[in-house]
């Protein structure tokens, strides 16, 4: 099973970062992961009713920003939000968006 | 001369706004505009050595999002930053996006 890499800290960009997040679907996800803690795949994909293809792109989407990491255990990966690391290098930005109402997504 | 249409607070939704911030060159200018306030689209282009009609579109993204407002002054545009209704809809996102070191764009 190949490990998924994530970005060192030091390599985290605001644009990315910002990017990964300027999508409705990738807001609910992230919302998801940082309230309910760790789930797997399937369950974004039953929850926003969105293609399990399209969970795992925006999936990648988010941890090759830096926002997720993912944690491998047998076949299946388990989500996470970096939050220690965005808060050092981008304070307040996870906090307005997890304050943020769905309905101004 | 058409007077720039902006959208109401109420209206503002959080992706279209990060997706306006999710460009090194747009984040630049929104720098230049927040500290140095008003400025005509010639200014940014000698700034940040980019082409007049890339501003014109970056300006145009960060208009629609809510993000600056556009005064319009004979047959200049001049920009400013919608700061109260930013702070109001998204607290702290203006604040850490101009507390970032341009170096982490």
């Amino acid at each position: 099973m190949r490990i998924p890499n994530h970005p060192p800290i030091e390599n985290l960009q605001l644009s990315k970062v910002l990017h990964a997040l300027s999508d409705p679907n990738r807001l609910r996800i992230v919302r998801s992961i940082a309230t309910k803690g760790e789930e797997v795949c399937t369950y974004y994909s039953y929850e926003f009713n969105i293609a399990k293809s399209t969970v795992s792109h925006h999936i990648k989407t988010l941890r090759e920003s830096g926002i997720i990491k993912v944690r491998v255990e047998g076949s299946q990966h388990f989500y996470s939000i970096r939050t220690e690391d965005l808060n050092k290098k981008f304070p307040g930005l996870m906090e307005m968006v997890l304050a943020t109402d769905p309905e101004s997504y």
